[in-house]
This record gives C-alpha cells, structure tokens and sequence, in this order.
C-alpha cells in the first residue's frame, strides 16, 4: 500500500510540475490510504522572492490538493509566501509584506479539510519595541488562521541576515493570532487541539541542541523548550542552502533530536536558488528512534507524503557520493569524487533559477579552450539547454591553434552554438589608440610600468565587450563570468575582462576540484566525454602574455603557484581559521610528492597573502554566483573592507611591540 | 586660560599631523591647567581597518601625550585599536584578534599617570555560548588593564553589522578584565575609583532611550542602568558615520540624556572614512542641562581636551548649514544647501581615505563636459590633488564641439591633467567586428533588437578601456565611475562603462542635488567658478545616441523622466517608505509648478518601478562609493535579491486574489 502511495505520488508531481489536473481516480486512490490519519504532505516548493503571487498560486494548488485527498496536514517551508532570503526588500518596500498578509488570508479561505503550515513575514504591533518584523508560520484551518510560530533563533552568519529586520520571538509554539494586529477578528479561529499533537519550530530553531553542538550560538533551545509539551511529532519549516558538508551535520543533528527526544521529526525545507544561494530540498523524516524513514528528492520540487507515527514514508536518494561525506572532513584532500554531483546540481539550479527568475533565456560565453569557460559550457548547456548558449571563440595572435580547435571540438560535442570572431582588429586599434595616450600621458605622469599588463587586459576586455555587445544586441541573453575561486583568491582575473557578466558559475570551485569535476562531467553526464581530453590535460593559463623565459605562452602555476598548494591554502583558511604561521607549519598535500625547499614555500604563502589582499576589490564587484562550498568569498557571505589590504597577516612578537612602544 | 588651551592645542593637533615633537614649554603650560583635574581628552582618530600597529602607534602618541600633560583619562573611539567597521575579517583571520590583544597589552604598559579607554575585539572565553567576539573599551591605567566595558545592543541596520560576529553583553558598565582568559595575570589590576565616576557605554548603547525615541529597537536601556550607579560623567566610544539628516537626532539624543539624568555626556567618535562609511568625527560634549559645551572639528583627526564637571571645552563649527537641519526634514525640497558642505567633506573624506589607505595616489577619468563627470573631476583634484587626476575627453562623432570645450576648459580651471583622445577608430574597428558577428548569430538566434543600445554602449565601454589602460599603465593609479544616484536608480549606467572604476564618487548624490552642489562648488572653492556655467545650464544626457525625433543627442530626462519628479520618487521610497499607491496619491514638488496629467505621473511611476526593478544587478556590481544620503543602494547598506525583479510593486485588490485563488 506504501508503495502504491509513492507510486501514485510521483504520477502527481510530473502532473504537477506539467501543470495538469491530477485525475479523480488518483486522488480517490491517495485518500483510501491516507484515510487511516496522522498523515503530513511535506511541501518542497521553489518560490520567486518577493512575487507574492506566483508564490501564493504555488501553495495554494498544493493545498487544494491536500484538502482533496484528506491530509490532516501540509507543511510549506519558511517564508514559503515570501521567498527566503528576502533580505531588506521587506523594510523598504514594505507593499510586499502587505501583500503576503492579504494572500495569506486569501489561502487560509481555501483550506478546509486539512491544515495548512505556511511561512509568511509577520508584521508586529506598531506600539510594539524591537524589530518590526516576524519570521512566522500561519497554521491555516478551516478558513481561518488558527495560530502563528514565530522564529527564535536568527541566525546572522554566512549568506544569513535575519536579524537584520526580525525580531527574534520571545516564546516558542503555537501563539494565538490576535495577539499582533495584522488579522482581523474574522480570519481567526481559536486555538485547537492540533497544537497539542504537533511541535512546530522554524529552521535555525533547531539547530541550537547543547548536547549535539560543542559550541552554541544560542542561550536558548526552542527544541528543548517543545519538548516539554511532550508533542507527538515534532516538524520544522526550513530554507537551508546546500553548503560542502552541510548534509552530514543537518543529517546527524536532526537524527540525533528525534533520538534524544524520542519524538519524530518532520523537516521541510526550500529547494530552488535565490541569487547566490542554492537550496536542495532534501526534506526528511526521522523516526523517535532517530532513523531516517523518508526523504523527499534533492534539487527538485516534490509534495512527499509521510506518516511519522506509523514509519510511513520513501527515502529517496541523496545525491550521488554524499552519503559518503557524512563523515566531517578533516584534511584536505583532492578526492573530490563524494561532493561533485551536489556540486554539479547546486550550480545547475544556480544557474535555471537566476535566468528564470529574472527573464533571462539565453546565454554567450567566450570559449578559450581552458577548463573554466569549457566547464562554464557544460553547466549551461545543461542548466538552459544547449540551443540557448553560444560559445565564441576570440582568439588573438597569441591564442594556439590547439585552443582554437578544442573550443570547437567542445561546442560541436555539446552541440551548442559556436562560431569564431577574431578580437586582432580590435586589439591593434585599441593598442594604437592607448599607445598614443600613454605617450601623451607620459609627459605629465611618472611611474608608467617597464612591463605592464596592459595588453593582456586590452585581450580579456576586448572578449567582454564582445559578449556584452551580443547580450545587448539580442533578447534575454546575458554573458558569462567564467572566473573560478582559485584565480579569484589570487586577483588572477581582468576587471571587465573574464569575471565580467550577468553571472558567474564557477567563482566558488577551486581549480583542483574543476579538473575532477571536468572528469566526472565526461563519466557522468548523458552524452560521455564531451569535454575534449586535450583540455583536461593541458596546464592553466589565460594565453593573455608570452612567457619570456620559455616563448610560449605563459601557464598560470608559473605566474601564482601550483594550484594544488594554493587550493590547500585557501582551504585551511577558509575551513580551519589558518594564519600565516600555521601555513608556514603545515605539512602540505603538495609537499607529500613534491619536493619543496622552505624558501619555496614561504614565497609562495607570502605572495597568497599578498595577492589575495589586493583582490578585495575584485571580489566586491563579482557577478552574482552560485555559493557551493562551507565558506566562500562571495560578497554577500563573506565581507570585509577594501581598505583593509594592509593587514599584516604575518603577526609580529611582543618584543617588536615593546620595541616600537616604548621608543618616544 | 581656557583660550589658552585651546590655541595651545590647536598647535599640538599641527605638530602631530606632521609628525613633528611638542616642545616642552607647550606641554608644561598645558599640563599647568589640566592640574587643576577631571580634564578629559576626547583623541578623535581616523583608523585603517585591521591595520593594528598604524592604529596602536597613533593611540600610543596621544596616550604618551595625555600622560605628559597629565590628563585625567583619555577616551578613543570604539574598536580604535581594530578600526570600525572590520566585518568578517576578524572570524576568517583571528590573527588581527590576536594582534589587538598584544597591541593592547603593549599600549596599557606604557599609560602611566593617566587613564586610557581603548576599544578593541575581546575574544570571549573559549567555554561560552554565543558568538566568538565582544566588541569592548579597555580600561588602561598603571601599565595595566583595570577593567573591560563591553558593548549591549548591536546594531544590524543599514551599514551596520555588529549582531554577525559580536555577542551583546548581558552586563553593562565597567568588568573586571580577570571576566575574560585573554589576558595573563601580570596585564591586571584590580579595579579603582575611577570607574564609579565615569559611566562609559559604546556607541549604539546610547541610542535607546524610551523617552527620546517614540520607537525604540531594543528592550535594554544601557545608559538607564549606568545611570542608576549615578556617575559624575557619562562617556561614550562611537563610530557613527555621518548620513543627511543624522547631525540634528545626534545632537538632540545627547543633549536629552544630559539632561534627563543631570550628567555631562562626552561623546568621543571616529573620524575618517573605512570603504563606504565616512565619519565625521565631530565628537562632543554636553553639560548635565543638556547644553553643548564642546565640539570636536568635523573630518579631522583632532585631541580636544575637555572638563566636562567645570564646564570647559571648545565649540568647532559643524560643517556650514549644517545647524538648519536641526530640524527633521520632512517633505522633499530642492533646497539642498543645509547639506551641501558636508556633502562634499563626506565624499572629500571618502575618496581621500579610500586612495591612501589603499595605497593609491592618481585617479584618471573621463571628461564628457557633462554634470556627473565634471563634478567626479572637481572632487578629485580637492581630495587627492590636481596633479594627481587626469582628465580624458573621449569625444565619439556624436559629442559636440561644446561638450569638448566645455570639458577642457573645466580641467583648466580645475589645473588637472587634460588631454583628448579620439575613441572613434575603437568605435568603427568593434562596431565592424561586432556587426559580422551579430550576423553570424542571427542565423542560429531570433530576437535581435531593432534599434538597440548596443552603440550607445559600445562608446561608453571604449571609454571605460581607455580609462582603465591606463590605470593598467601606470602605477598607483585607478579609474572613476562617474554615475550618479538617479541614474543608478534608473538603471541609466552602462555596465563596463561609466559605471565601471576604482571608486564611484558620486553614486549616493542624486541629480538634483548635483546641481546645487555644482553651484555651490562654485561659489565655495577657493578657486571660484571653476565650473563652466555652460555645464550646469547643459540637460544632462550621455550623448551615447541621437534622439530621431530631433536629430540631436538624446537628452536622460526625455529617455526618464525629469529628474525633479525622479528625485522626489527617489527621496519618498527611501525616507518615507512610500509605494506605488502612495506615489499616485502624493501631489510632487514637481507639480506644482508644472502641468502634469494623471496618466503622465502614472506613466513616469511605472517607469520608475519598471526601470529600479531591472537595475538591482547593476546595484550588486557598483564599485565601492561613499554613502552620503540617509539610506542608499550601496550594496552594504541595501540589499534586496536580483531575482526579486518581478515583484508587483503596485499589490492588488483582495477580490483579485478570492479569484484568483478559488478559480480551480
């Protein structure tokens, strides 16, 4: 009978998601099952942030639905009305959050039957002190809203900014809706025995458990708080992003409640991307053993149907290779092979959601023959499909045939447009001009640069302008940064140039993990090595200058350092809080099988810190792009000030201190 | 002798500037005044973020100072040890935590015979919940620490931050330092008198006051709890950036607490600008009826030396006008004067600080002879030097002969760098290249636009790469973006182009009050009229394209809307949180003194939603740009999701949504 549930389920989300009716005799079918009671539809939807109604339409078809084939409930992510994150939109166009009321109201009407658990922003009592807002879930029933949850916790970390704008709620639970102003008297009902059952918190509420965490960010447990009821289930109302190595903790800590507790635990959670976050779905059920007995699909939108007092649910599978991180990693490794299917799925939503969101279709890139536009190539191809891209080859005098060749190789195994457009005309005109100018310039201004970077700049611009010219030229199509982390960590990108575009998919992976990742695409994907092999093998490098030592053009690890030591770099710093003197002390993966002197080494830490001190600038002006790893320097998960680049990131000793102090 | 103190000082606050000794003589007349006791020094300083020894050094020299000239204490702003702000930088690299710690220690040993209130990041204990950090004032007297204060409520609006990575203290007023494991026994003693005297709070503790504010953000009112210990003095450590219109609410708050609790508030803040927030030091001084009795110089670094108990300081004028906006503006006016002069110290400060810290000296930047360009021009050469700005007049065949000439002789008047250089052969060469392009696409791509902007473009990116080859070229030197608030508001900026540079001077000024600043600027300068009265009479547009109704440049104002009534828009949304219906119903400045009919307004509003909704990623790629307004679109200031462009800004009718949602 489970099985014929799931079965049936599955019919209904392609019918669903193809926007057809769902035929009488399958809902005839689902309410014979569901009859028997106690059973949750765990909506995992995508919504639009701030479109109100495009999100409200969403819920309220899967209401209906649950309303016909008799759920005792159905649960919506956080702010599920809203979109999560909405950040300051809400205080400055405050129409919206008026707007979430009226649809709400317009949604608890519909709901009869069942009852509804639906995230909205909660305007607070004008008289009332603190933030003006709440993070709440309405529970709709029979018409009306029959209670609200606020949010506690808030958390203000990484891509996070609740607090911001939310007052964190001082009770836990089901709170009478009179006690804000935003209802009127005739959209409530007084409260029910659900909230008996039921213990209801929202996402980062339970994540504050003091015997799970070591560290704790929060006095208060709203968990521990809700257990005290002693509810039958517990659920929870998320919007998680997928982050590197989220699953294993969010996996572990919510087992670890539903065991401690001995209650069940039903966690719902967004899915879809909102700008720079990627938010995987997943949602789950633990048994009051702290088994997991039913997980919806990941990077998907799905209504899962659970019974989490009678262990009634599927588990569908994580992506592929996750299961194998839910051991924490500790070092740092170049097996990357558990994380790229998350990583592939993260960016592919990154990408379908910021062009469907924002009305884009199509997309242009410049394909150098190098693995992060050919990478770039792949992810778009299969995020917009393939005769929406354009791939443009633009070489100049010192591109190589061979990256003339592979770039075509490439767009004709994807099948993506392609053609090829010389920038030679465009680089000499401009080169002339500029040349005349700086003569010019000269005059009145020292300091012009014996070897500048000038002309590999006038390159990588010139192919911006290209790609910017055809995004203004034809309808809904934008350009594509193809920048990755490394060279991003490094400022080894052209302002204008390269990390120029309406949106870059690769500036959270590491350059390490890309070559892995290029190998995983060709064994993976459903056409097989699409990627030319010759671009996997060849040695990084933007083919922007000749190197003068060897007359070709110069490789990147010659200009930075091997990407293996850097990628390491970037990884303690990022996952372990790592300073310059514990660099300098650490036994690097690299060192393993590569001969390294001290020297050596210290130069290359000390031009990390150098370079990276001067990429500020650089990383706050980055295109919006898909956040794939535990931390990352996107602007709006990692700040810190441009006119900070004189940190002296190498510390000094107390006796410089004195020395310096004391000297009058 | 109170003269005689302040024309003594004036000279120190000189010598210190230039790195110059203070002759005995000095100190011994100062020191014979200050014997009298309770004299406070308030060392107004301008920091650079994580840079600890460049802000210990500093704080060092005023500390040796104060000890000579025997002052009682000696106050700093808050965090002046790390600078203000310094976001995440402290998590990803606790090596500046740790230097802060060890600079502290250095600078307590060396403050004998005064009182030393530093601020600082206090590392909490490694066994507490919460977040890692407190943001503290450290106690320094006898060589060692006496007690720590440590900062309550946390702001979290517009630039602020604090809540992301701070705990609020649950305790107000001074702690002892043995609180805290990061400081060793020798570095403590234990506490003394003194701290019963001052009741010492930081920053945002004393903007809560349940009487002065109607609403107020947070439940606990540090200054209430300081004041029950009744303290002789009140001392705050702040770094409050200044914002239009916050002058009049400082003053009045510090004046109300003065004299609500019958105590004198010193008010010690930090001066300078750290990427976007300018401060304006300005720190005060108000006796226990509430009347101001000190003024610090606005924009300075400065020691002013002050007796709260005896009534004794120095009154520095705020910046001109500044005293009429003592009173709350509440509607909008094109009366801009009141805010002109700090307008242009704010963004003076901006760019300054924004090139030193950085370690730029020259700025380069087009020069269309229109309002944005030449205002950016007339900036510059005031805040880093004549010599030291190149102006580029980038003529294409669409500017006229008047926007050249006007152009030069605005870089004559101004003494800048000038030259011109033709973009017309980059224009021709990648009009050539891109047209053979777009005709090779076509063939695969539908939705080629008619008339599109990709000339307009094409023009304004060539400038941009002129711009920056030569911040390429030569050292130190780096591009201006020239767009202003209006215009980014409208999406009216060319990405790559005018709104691509370093630095963007002008990003938070909208055009009307350019126009005031330009006459202003005029009128103010030391070199007057500077300014050809031909530019500001000029109608802005960019001169990108020919309008074909009448066959000359296409002016913004008929691409927009007159920048009067986009101004108010712009004005309303920010300041009184205004929406789509409001607007409508809003009788604007800009009609009462010119027709306009109902569905005129209607069509400009909808542009206005239309256009902001499209701008939002634009917003997201601006380069770093001093806030000036009450509220902004830097993108540390607001943020609001790019894919949030389809809200429906205009909401609709509940009957609209009981049908939508009951059509099944």
């Amino acid at each position: 009978m489970t099985d014929n549930l799931y079965t049936l389920s599955e019919i209904v989300d392609k019918k669903f998601s193809h926007g057809e009716e769902i035929p009488d005799n399958i809902i005839n079918s689902i309410r014979s099952i569901t009859a028997a009671g106690d059973y949750i539809g765990m909506a995992q939807i995508n919504p639009i942030a701030g479109n109100i109604e495009y999100n409200a339409k969403k819920i309220a078809k899967y209401i209906k639905y649950a309303c016909k084939i008799g759920l005792e409930m159905i649960v919506f992510p956080e702010l599920a009305l809203m979109g999560y994150p909405i950040e300051d939109t809400i205080d400055r166009h405050p129409v919206i959050v008026e707007e979430n009321i009226k649809w709400l109201k317009g949604l608890a009407k519909i709901t009869r039957g069942t009852t509804a658990l639906v995230g909205f922003i909660e305007p607070r009592k004008i008289e009332a002190e603190g933030k003006k807002y709440f993070n709440s879930v309405a529970i709709l029933k029979e018409g009306k809203i029959a209670g609200i949850v606020r949010k506690s916790l808030l958390p203000n970390y990484s891509e996070f900014n609740d607090y911001r704008y939310i007052e964190p709620s001082p009770v836990v639970g089901v709170q009478p809706p009179e006690t804000l102003g935003c209802f009127d008297r005739e959209n409530i009902m007084p409260s029910s025995k659900i909230f008996e059952k039921y213990g209801i918190s929202i996402c980062e509420d339970c994540w504050n458990n003091k015997e799970f965490f070591e560290k704790h960010l929060y006095e208060k447990d709203p968990i521990e708080e809700l257990s005290e009821e002693k509810p039958a289930v517990f659920i929870n109302c998320s919007a998680s992003p997928t982050r590197a190595k989220k699953e294993q903790l969010k996996h572990n800590m919510l087992s670890f409640i539903a065991q401690k507790y001995k209650t069940p635990i039903v966690y719902v959670n967004q899915v879809g991307a909102i700008d720079n976050s990627s938010f995987d779905g997943s949602s789950r059920v633990f048994n009051s053993n702290g088994e997991l007995i039913a997980r919806a699909k990941s990077f998907e939108e799905q209504l899962l149907i659970v019974n989490p007092l009678k262990n009634t649910g599927k588990i569908y599978p994580l992506t592929k290779g996750l299961d194998k991180s839910l051991t924490e990693q500790k070092v740092f490794t170049l097996e990357y092979e558990s994380d790229l299917e998350r990583t592939y799925k993260t960016i592919i939503q990154g990408i379908r959601d910021y062009f469907r969101k924002c009305g884009f279709k199509r997309a242009v890139l410049g394909l150098s023959g190098g693995l992060d536009s050919t990478i770039c190539a792949v992810l778009l191809a299969d995020a917009i499909g393939k005769e929406n891209v354009y791939g443009i080859s633009m070489p100049s005098k010192i591109t190589s045939r061979e990256s003339r060749s592979d770039a075509e190789e490439l767009a004709n195994n994807l099948g993506i447009n392609f053609t090829e457009a010389s920038i030679k005309p465009m680089i000499e005109t401009t080169t002339e001009s500029l040349n005349k100018l700086f003569a010019v310039i000269e005059q009145n201004w020292d300091g012009r640069f014996k070897t500048s970077f000038t002309p590999d700049n006038i390159q990588a611009r010139s192919r911006a302008m290209f790609l910017w010219g055809i995004s203004n030229e034809f309808s809904s199509c934008i350009p594509i940064a193809t920048s990755d982390k490394s060279e991003l960590y490094m400022g080894y990108a052209t302002i204008n140039g390269d990390m120029s575009g309406g949106f870059a998919p690769i500036a959270d992976v590491p350059k390490t993990k890309l070559f892995a990742f290029a190998r995983w695409l060709n064994k993976n994907r459903e056409v097989k090595n699409a990627i030319p092999e010759a671009i996997i093998l060849k040695k990084p490098g933007a083919e922007l200058a000749i190197d003068p030592k060897t007359g070709k053009p110069l490789i990147a690890e010659d200009a930075l350092m091997p990407y293996e030591f850097l990628d390491e770099i970037i990884w303690r710093i990022e996952n372990k809080n790592e300073g310059y003197q514990d660099l300098l002390n650490t036994k690097f993966v690299y060192e393993t099988h590569n001969q390294v002197t001290k020297e050596q080494k210290q130069e290359w830490i000390d031009k990390f810190f150098r370079r990276m001190s001067t990429a500020l600038y650089k990383w706050s002006i980055l295109p919006p792009s898909v956040i794939v790893e535990s931390r990352s320097i996107n602007k709006y998960d990692y700040r810190q000030p441009i006119t900070s680049s004189k940190i002296n990131y190498k510390g000094v000793k107390d006796s410089y201190i004195d020395s310096i102090l004391k000297t009058d």
